[in-house]
Parts: structure tokens; sequence; C-alpha cells
């Protein structure tokens, strides 16, 4: 099957993190290509990958990386798809700043979509969101999705309601 | 009993912090309720909660959450009980700043007391102080309990006074 | 008439931001009055003015102060009465994270009510917010001014649909 | 025409700087809305809008905010559609930090596609983008918009060749 | 022995980071004091300390604390003598920029001489640079410290000479 | 006269900050130099004048420097003399977080007194404060400007009682 | 004359701040270049500069970039020549935290030499200090350039010399 | 052989950081040295390594600090070779902001190669690239470790391509 949303990293060592963004594309039945690339090690095969990505039939690519985050603004310079960045915390970087701010403070003319810090679920559900816009399949799975959100809720409050306190009163 | 106090929080992974809350009102005998609400995953319960909660005899809510932390100012958009914010140190948060941030700098017309991050027995004891105005029984527990503030110093210093150095003179 | 607040400042300097605060609740009708004081200038000024402040009928205090902001906690440690702290940016100051860290890392035991940098109105607000819970009067006040709050968004949407564009479809 | 692109923003003082996203769309001849609300002060009108933004055909939401930034996280909670959020910088925030953690350090399942602060036009390209993969017509105007980058660049080249250093060798 | 510096903390926790002042001071046989003293839970035992510290013999006041750190500026209001103010990191303090900027951005009038975060050695060291103005003895001692300084980095060569790299040439 | 303090900054543009501690001296009668020198450009004279300030009578040496602040450092490593930093906010600087973290953090073994960004007026007084210890004059001296720092909120609360709001009650 | 040094930016804003790279090079007598390149908006053409560069005969290069500064680090990767980084504070940015941070934090295998916000004339100055380890004539201009530094302090204090104090001694 | 290189760091704690830099020259085959140096416990030494650096052999200077970082500074100060500065995350620093800012923020004049928190290897590579210019061997090497980077990725993808799930494609 064609993948539709491709995630991307600089390098296996984000790949604890990202794994979050495969569990759930894999849920949804979505399909969807994971590969490490690298904006500083191997530009030009990030090159060639944001400007054939589309024609291959990627809908949307999910980015990651730690650091000096280049690699999301460096291929959403290079492809008219929507690209959602995800900032890694890294051994060395600075608490994270440094790569939440390489990924979101991009330039007029080439946005990318910039969720939390190693939020690489929300990145999984904010591309089937996207993707939801032309493909009723993906929309019914998002929505459906969305309902089952509550019911983490309601089981937390299960587990409140066990703790005993002699004044509290629910 | 009614309770007065609303303890709540985004997720039950905030619960061995906001603790520190829940002891010390039951430590004050001053009845309580804790639940978990998103403002997120179960907005129209937030709004419920916080249209009825003045009605319910809750006299101050205290609401605690981490990273993009929308609880608290959702909340107090809805009630014109005193909401008090307690900022959560997470996981994946910025070192706090994120839930701080999210939590104080309220826009005009809506503002929630914002205590230190993860400071929920601080909450606890500013919702005493605040019930203590229109309440006598529970201002005699707060001036009570402010008085042995001082106690706990002397202790230390008791402590201190057996480190021996041969230079120490106290 | 007994002042119901008491607002204080370190200096006349903070005075063009709090007058948000007195301004509120002069429109609220409620009594008030405003003083400087300072926590390191007249530390027993301050100390007085906190132990007697109850007494003398103050419900609620709410102290400003910029840099190294210390007026709300001292004022905090030596009452039991709420006690609001706005932080203010100041010439001096590291874009108001002093002030905001020095008022709100408060420690076990001593809580200030924090709100948003130079956010003197909200002060004023919650005061109201936490005056209202034994006075019915200004819990009606309180409920009215809320729902005031949506009429700017109203007004706000109506200079909004003035605007044209060709392909604006409101 | 039926808007595909609704912009909203707390206040009509975030106008100045979205109307970078209303001209993007009027030259890209997208059919746009453009409406003020607010998380805290109009709860129940944005919890109408978000639910039905779908329904009335709206496909991307573009959320400005700035200070504790709530609105683009809560119209996200209540639906399905990707929503675009931008951090604004405002006379009392925190240089704009508080405005970027809260739009996006939001909590896993609700994810808001954050763009750089005051980053109008941006939230616009990638709403653009992002229409363009169930949209032939939308997709050719951002594949011919990302042309025209590079013109910007070449036109630079000339003003900068102009300037004459004696050593200065192109 | 009449103590000639006196070391103040707001509460036992510090006393681990504390102890190196304490080791320093006794080292150089210069007689001390070590206290506890919470200038929000003792205000009064503060006040006291601060103004009888001159007519006692204390020459310096080393004042540590952590999160909304007031307890150096405080002291300083209330003394001639000069207040040293060290920052301590605490497990809810905002990595210790609370407690830094809380001691370091007084108002005119009071300073602080604030020294690096939990260097409680410095502290000692600078108290004795302080008092080696009027005293020949402290000042003797303070030559031969410095002096001692330069003798860790001659210990810290040779155990780098011993690592040995093919290429490494000394 | 001889001179007592010298304060030393690194260009003349940190002199119209600086300015305020020569005033504070001047007004104190206490003798001092002023000069520059630059811990990068003329390090050869930075360390003639630190190794030889104590000799030539110097008490305490007042530092200024922003950016990359090394200036009171490297003066503290070659003196034993007490060294108050100044942190200047510069054109250059990030906000003097460069300039404060570069005086502050001293290593172990060479302390620098810091006080606030621009303070240079509280390190004079901190100056004083550090030669009252051995000079009974200049002690009298900082005990009558510490008695005048009072007088301010005085002058401030007879301001402040002259604004009128119906309200306001004192 | 084949230029040695390549100035390159992205985007003819960043001039009136990159002339003080041009500035200097001039005065040394060093051939140089400037261009506009665009990391995001022209990414072949910066590849094919920096691919090319050495061949040319540049030596070094030296890169500006505001926001998500990518231009630096997207050269160093596609070049063996040393790239200097310059980043720069633009209108939008985070006081230049987000364009140092870009810059700085590069992954392993691939540095930037990064120097200080806007320090756009260090990096030139850094650019010859480079060059002269293989050029004599260059290695005698920084020599006698660095020597130039000191007589900026020497007219500095006679400039200090003349402002009047009662008390002031030199 | 005469070293070409020369490591220095402020203290041994230091060496597991800088050990990377050590190995990198030592694969590269590059004679270096490796010493401790304090800018404030041996600030002669410091100049006399400074000064003589060059006239030994030296090509390219390599110096690691933390916290308050002057070291690379005050050598920069006093030779006209690159110096590179590496800032060191320490116990006691502020997440390494303290050594990064002191490191990076020099004034006109001194400029330092900053490398990113603790990037030893990517120091030692820079070292490589600045002295390829003016020698063919370290060229060469430069060249092929440019050229092994990529091979990384490679191995990456090999295993990413291993990870099984249900709807990946790859």
């Amino acid at each position: 099957m064609t993948p539709l949303v491709s995630i991307i990293m600089g390098s296996t060592s984000d790949m604890p993190v990202m794994e979050d963004a495969a569990k759930f594309l894999n849920e949804m039945q979505i399909p969807f290509e994971i590969n490490a690339l690298s904006a500083h090690r191997t530009p030009e095969l990030v090159s060639d990958f944001a400007k054939n990505a589309a024609e291959r039939g990627i809908k949307v690519i999910i980015a990651a990386a730690g650091g000096a985050a280049h690699l999301p603004g460096v291929i959403a310079a290079q492809t008219q798809l929507p690209v959602i960045g995800v900032p890694i915390r890294t051994q060395m970087g600075m608490e994270a700043w440094d790569a939440m701010l390489s990924i979101i403070q991009m330039p007029p003319g080439i946005p990318v979509a910039t969720v939390g810090v190693n939020a690489a679920k929300n990145a999984a559900i904010l591309a089937c969101q996207i993707m939801a816009l032309g493909n009723d399949d993906i929309r019914s799975k998002v929505v459906k999705f969305k309902s089952t959100l509550a019911a983490k809720i309601t089981k937390a409050n299960e587990d409140l309601a066990k703790i005993k306190y002699e004044y509290k009163t629910n």
C-alpha cells in the first residue's frame, strides 16, 4: 500500500520518541513510512525526498529533530506538502528550547506546523486531521478517536473517587 | 457534608503533587472534593462544572495543570468564584515555564490566583485564607496554622546547633 | 467608609500601572485605600500594616512590586488575609521575570495569589471575587461585571465585519 | 461564497498582525471569514463556533492569541478540523514566550499546528498547503506561490551588487 | 569567641550546600555562627537578628535562600552590615532562576552582594576578603588562600599529562 | 586625597550608568577614581591594576561590564580586595542575561559580589557598607543614608493621598 | 581579484548589520563578495554555492541569519570550509535566542563557528585570524589590528579624566 | 612532533567532555596537547600560554569552560590565533546558559568561535577545517571525514526498516 504519511528523523536516537507517531498511525490503519534523513549529513537525500514526496503519494510529512533542528524547515522549503515539525529534547540540547525555536520560527513563505516537545503522537493526530479534509474514511476515524478522549477522564475520576480522606465529599 | 473546596486536575498523573492540597484540607477539616477534568478532553464537563460550582456550595476552586495549562483559566472564565491555579511540572513540559505562563498571564477580566510550581499545599492554604473572610471557624484555624510556621524554624535551629565546628560560636 | 481593599506599592512609579486596580474598585463602588510601603525601606511600617490590616476591616490586600519583589510575600508572612501579588515590569528589571518569580515562588505556608505582569485590573477583580464569598452586594456586582465581558467581543466583531476583502465572506 | 478558512482572534488589537493572513488568502482568492472570539470572554460562542465549523464548510481554522493564549487549544478541543495557532506578541506579554508555550505545548490528543510569533502570513500559507491536498486549484496556486520565493533573493542580490567596496569582488 | 560571620538559611534543607561556607570559615579559623531564620515564617526574629547583628560584633552576614528568596534582601534592609546572598537551587524552584533574581535585583538603596548559585564557599571567601580590609590577620590568610588556587591547576596538568594518545605531544 | 574606591568600566559607553556610583560616592565624600579598562583589549593593564590596587590604598573595586562581562572576574582573580560587579545592559546584549551570568557564576575561589543590572548606585552603597567595617566616619555616613530611605516612602504616600477616587478612603 | 571571504545573508534586511563585516574586510584590504541566499527560498543555489566555494578560492564563509536561522548550518553541511555564523536580531525573533540556538547547537560532524548576536565585525576579524594561518600578509594585518584595540581604552580614559567630581581623585 | 592544536580546560572535571576532541584529533592523526589552565586561578600562565602559542607552532586553540566561562575570551584577547570556545554544562551552572553566553557574547575586536554545549568533537572538527586551509594533508582528511557522515544515516535507515508495523509500507 502506498504510504500517506512519511515520518522522518535525524537519527535513530529519536526513534523512542517518534514511535508514538508510528503507533498511532498503525492503530488508525494509515499506511506510513519511517526514514532517517539528516539536513546536515545527507542534504541531497533530503532534497530528493522533499521534492518527490508529493508525487509518490505522500500527503503529510512529519519531521522530528533536536538541537539546531533544521530538518523540518529544510524539507518544508522544498515541498508544497504540509510539514509537521516535532522538537526533540536531547542530551546536549538546551532543555529543547533550541529544537523548538529552530523549528517554529521559520521565515515568511515556509511555514512548519510545529507541535509540542516530543509530541510525536500529536503530530500523527494532526496529520490525520489534515488528511481527513479530503478523505471520508480518515475523517470518521478522527472523529471516533476524538470521542475517546473524554473516556480517559471518566476513568481518572473513578480512580480519584477511590482515594479516601475524612473530609472528601464525593 | 457539602464540599467547600473543589480540587480539579487534568489527569491522575497530577495526583501525587495535588495530594498535598487534599492533605492540608483534611487536616484543617474542610470538606472538599477531588475530580479530574480536562479543558481539552471534556470541555463540556468543565463548562458544566464551572457554571454549577457556586450553586453547589463550592467557595473556592483549585485547578492544577501542566504544559499548555488551560484548565484554570477556562474554569475562571465560567464562574464568579475565585480560582487558584497550580502550575504542574511535567515530563514533557518546559521546566514548568509553560504551565506557569499559561496560567498566570490571563487577559483582563478573568484573573487566576496563581501559586508557585507544584505548590499544592500553598493553594490549599490560600483557599482557607479566602474562605476565612466569611467563616470564623476557618479563620481561627488559619490563624492557628500560621502560628505553627515559626516552630519549624526553632526546630531547625536546634538541629543546626548540634553541628560542631571548632570556630563555630553558637 | 472603612476600606475593604488595601492597595500597596513600593513606590509611586508603580502608580500608572496600579491605577487600573483603583479605577476598577471605584467603578464597583468598593471602598479602598492606596499606600506606598517598601519591604526594604520601611520594613517596620510594612510589619505594622500587615499585622493590623485584618483588624482595621481590610478583607484583601493587593501588593505590587517590581525587580526583587519582596513586598507581597513579606506582607503575606504577617497576615492571615489573602494577599494578591502584582508583578510590575520596571526599567531595570529582567523583562519582569524577576518580579514574577520573586512573588509567585513562595515557600510552603505563605502563599501569594499572583496575577499576570502589570495585571492591576485583574488583581482588583480577583479581590472582588474573593470578597463576594461573604458579601451578596459585591457578588451581584461581580456577576454583572462578568456578563459585560462578552459584549466587548460583539463590538469587536462589528469592527471586523467592516473590513472589506474581495474573498472575505462574512 | 462559502468561506474555507476561518480566522479568529481574541480581540481587534490582534488585527494589525492577522491582516497578513487575510491579505494572503485574498491574493490567493480563497474565501475566508474573520471573527473575534475569546476563549475566556465568550466560551459558549467559541464552543458553538468550533463544533459547527466543519459543517459550515470550513476546512482550516487559524486562531491567534497572546498572553495565556488558550483560544487555539480550546477550539482544537472541540473540532476535528486542523487548527493553526499564531502566538501574538502583546504589550503585557512575556516577549511572546507566554503565547508560544500556551499554544504549542498541548496535551496528547489535541494538537495545535503552531507557527512562529506573529507569523500570520505563514499561518495562511500553511492553511493553503493543507487545503491543497484535496483541491487541485489551491494546489496549483500554492506551487506557483512557492516558486516566487526565490525571485525575492534574486532581487536582493541585485541590490547587494550595487554596493561598492574597494575590495569587494562580485 | 565572638562570631564575626553569621551564616543564616531558611531551612535545614539548605545545610548540605551551606556547609561549604562553614567549612571554609573553620579552615580560616574565623569564628562564626549558623542559624536558620525565615523571612516569611519568623519575620520578627529576622528583624531582631538584622538590627542587632552589628552590635553583637558580626562583621558580615551570609544569607542563603531558594525559590522566592527574600531572606538576604529583608536582612539587608535592616542592617548597615554587608549582606552576601547565596541563591539555592531547590526541588520546586525554577532551575534557581527564581532564587538568583529574587536576591540580586534589589531596589536602589539596599544592595545584596550576590554570589553564584549554591556558591557557599565563594560567599565565605568574599566575607573574608571584606573583613580583611580592617584585619591584618584575616588579610594574610586571604592572601595565602588565594596563592593556593594555582596549585590545583598544576595538579590537574599532572593528571592530564598521564593520558596517552598517539598524537598527543606533551 | 588617596582614592578608596576604584570604579572601572570596559568603555565610556558604560559611563551614563556608572555615573550613579560616582555621584553617590561624591555625596558621601568618599575619594574615588574612575577608569576604563578592558579585560580583552588591555589585559596587561587590568593585571597591573588588579595587583597594585591594594597597595595604592584602594579598599573596594567596582567593575562594570556588559555582554560576555569578564572584567569583574578577571580583576577578582588578581587581587585580594573585594570586587563588586555591575552587569550592564547593552545594545547587543541578551537583555543583560549575558552580563549577569558572566559576572555572578564565578568558579570556587574567586567570588565577585554581584549587584543588579545597571545597579551602579547599589554598588557604591555596598562599597561604603564594606568600608564602614573599618572606618567609623564612613559607618556613620552609611547609617545616616540608610535612615533617609524611609523618607522617600513618606513622600510617596503624600503624593498618593492627593489622588481622589470616590471610594478611596484614605 | 578573487574573493577570499564570502559573506552571505538571508535577505537585504540583514545588510545594515552585516555591513560591519564588509567594512572591516575592506579596511584590511581582503577581497570579498556579498550575496543573499536563503536556506529556505533558494535551497539549490545554497547547495551550489556551498559545494563550489572552496574551488572558487573562497577560504572562509560568513553566514548571517535570524529567526530559525538555518543558513549557516545548511552551508556548513555542504562544504569543508570553515563557516562563521552570525545570529541576527530580528523584529519577529525571540530576542535573538532563536537565531543563536539555531546556529550554535549543530549536531556532531557539522560545526558552525558562532559569534555573538549581530557581531558582524567579529565574524570578519575571526575570518582574518583563520586566513592568517596560511597567509603572512593577512597575519601581519591581524597582529597590527589587535594592537590598536588598546588605544581605544587610552582614549576612553582621557575622556573619563575630564569628568569632575569633588571627591574623584584621578 | 610539534602540536598543532592546543586543547585547554579550566579543570580536569571537563575532561570527560573534552575527551571527544582529543579522540577526534587522534583519529585524524593531528598532533595536539591538552592542558588545564584557569583564567582565574592562573591568570599569568594563561597570559604566557596565549602569547607564546603561535610561536610554538600552535595553529588553533580549543578552550573549554563552564559557569562564568572566561577562559576562551581571555585567551583570545592575547593571541592572534583563532580560538574555539566550548561551553561546558556543569553541576552548578544554569543549564549551560551561563557558559554559552560568557563565551559567545564577546566585545568587538576579540571574537571566539563558539560551538554548541559540550560539543568537543565539533570543536576538533572545526579546528581541522581551519587548519585545512593551509595544509593539503589535513584538507584531504577533512573531506574524507565529511563523506563518512552520510554513511551513518544509511545505517540508521537499515535499522528503521527492520521495525515492523502493519501499516508501515517501506
